[in-house]
């Protein structure tokens, strides 16, 4: 039994006996640690994870799982853009018959310290956190039993360690810049996401290129803070529109901020898209649902979820399989938020091309 | 191991072996069976399952659950509602311990065919289904495992056999009418929900109710169906709308229907709460987002979920607790979207209290 029986090459794993030989403990004492069971002294159970994780211990080769579960861990379960990725994930797993464990994160967007121990025993095929961090003690427990991890999207700066998906932000910035740009908008203002966030940073950047290509200073006063949620639109979006040279145009970089600058707009008594034009980033139903239909930045969630679950699968049989990163394309979907400023024609949606 | 360890009663629970040998089949035959397994004749797979649910057959008594997991089936995962109802349920979840497995319902608001096997194999504490139907051969398989069930505000007429949460949409549709009377409104237009849904029945009886209680004919003409989707709200706003004799206000009996109804009522010019009252249902975080914020009626989905919860863990262990409904409060909350009729005085929202 120490030879893997699903034949993908010659690595040897191991078995909780030769484990226990090895430590030198009782099959009952790995198991133990295997099940996140009490009753083990620290060391001990450092000892025997280093080794789990040295002999890549698998728990196929001991079991058969009758119902494989995939857990996934998510920052603000019920947020619209958590909300169509998880739905996004669990299709694709039911597709693979695959249960999806859905478990909340912390305001920090950290698990519950219990969070780890649920997952050990529950022997999912792997782990995908949506926005949310993991301590590197959690992270190595997982490690030790081959359960492997995936984020989307990463909030924070991605761990080189963990597999991430996310979508092309620079771009996606850029595109929605150029997009007001070349409506003649030349005053622009940005919300932008916390600074420690990858994703923010990257669609600032393409906000900032896109201007510099067309000549246009960066006014460091039109570039305004906030972490996603509506109310940071609308509180920024009623500073942006509040200035006595106000912009004609926000880019707001989340869908949810762009309800809130419409707030703003609204009563402040400000008209979009003939006083001011507004582009989200998501493409969620709600920039459909919005009054007028959004302009926005889509970001392919299906695709990413289907990504995030096939890495999952097959880093499960190839833990070594080297691997960082991957960024699915964004595209620009133009409806009714955005126009030519006053004074320079006609107020409507102009059709720009995606880049 | 034929009386029940947890000792609640003088019940008798059957093991494995004692089912085996009443249905003259091995023991590993019961096990197929129970696990969802191939392998079995449909009618040894009948007569099993008869003997199984009549014995009571309690899988802790010959396995206790390592990681215990909830089964959550959820029609349209990604909407508004079912979002906060999914994150209501699985904090009540994570407080307890348990995993949430979420399954996604077809459009038809019924589980996938392979859906209850996963469901045997996994073994959950129970299962809860928001918004879905569940055929009789399924309900039949998951009570001969005693995995109770338990629907969260049912679509289609709940099955008596299946006890449900709801909360009061009689009392909501009512209080949610008197406001609009309360502020002057004499035309008020209702958009209800599927007629096979005893929820928007309900809503729509509170309604009428409340019209009669003022003296205030009812015009049929002035009632539009839909399927609870935006897209109804925009058509049946629209046509309401458009009428020579328009309605001064809407009860939109969900939140999704009264955006739809904004953005019916901004494509025509129609100033929102000026020249239109919108009451919205539910009280999802789109009503807070809506621009003007939108009043409307709230449902308490959070204690929802938490009963929901506790009561399928009471029916695990008491299968044969008699109960079938209850239904929690709903609360008229206040905001922006509703005022007084053009030439009755201001045109600002009023507070009036909730029943």
């Amino acid at each position: 039994m120490s030879s893997d029986p699903h034949g993908d090459g010659n690595r040897v794993r191991a078995t909780l006996s030769e484990v226990a030989s090895l430590a030198d403990v009782s099959i009952s004492t790995v198991s133990k640690v295997l099940n996140g069971r009490a009753g083990v002294s620290s060391e001990t159970r450092a000892r025997i994870e280093a080794l789990l994780q040295h002999r890549q211990y698998n728990p196929r080769a001991s079991k058969r799982p009758v119902a494989p579960l995939l857990d996934v861990l998510c920052y603000e379960i019920d947020s619209p853009f958590a909300s169509e990725v998880l739905a996004s994930i669990e299709q694709i797993a039911r597709q693979r018959r695959m249960g999806m464990v859905l478990t909340g994160a912390t305001d920090k967007h950290l698990p519950e310290q219990s969070w780890v121990d649920d997952v050990l025993r529950r022997a999912p095929v792997g782990v995908i956190l949506v926005a949310c961090v993991l301590p590197a003690k959690d992270k190595q427990r997982l490690r030790s039993r081959n359960i492997p991890l995936v984020m989307v999207d990463p909030a924070g700066t991605p761990a080189p360690d963990v597999p991430s998906i996310g979508s092309a932000d620079w771009n996606g910035g850029f595109v929605a810049t150029r997009h007001l740009l070349d409506l003649g908008h030349r005053r622009i203002g940005i919300i932008t996401g916390p600074d420690n966030m990858l994703a923010s940073t990257a669609r600032l950047s393409g906000y900032r290129a896109a201007l510099d290509a067309a000549g246009v200073p960066v006014d460091p006063e039109l570039i305004r803070p906030g972490e996603f949620h509506h109310r940071d639109g609308l509180v920024e979006g009623r500073a942006l529109l509040s200035r006595p040279n106000r912009p004609t145009a926000i880019f707001a970089s989340s869908d949810l901020y762009a309800l809130g600058v419409y707030e703003a707009a609204r009563s402040l008594g400000i008209a979009i898209p003939g006083d001011l034009s507004v582009v989200g980033y998501d493409d969620l139903s709600i920039a459909r649902w919005a009054g007028p239909p959004l302009t926005t930045v889509r970001v392919p969630l299906l695709a990413m979820a289907e990504q995030a679950v096939h890495l999952v699968s097959r880093l499960r049989d190839e833990p070594e399989l080297a691997f960082s990163r991957i960024d699915l394309d964004t595209t620009l979907v133009v409806r009714e938020s955005t126009g030519r400023p006053r004074g320079s024609g006609r107020h409507t949606a102009a059709k720009v091309s995606n880049s």
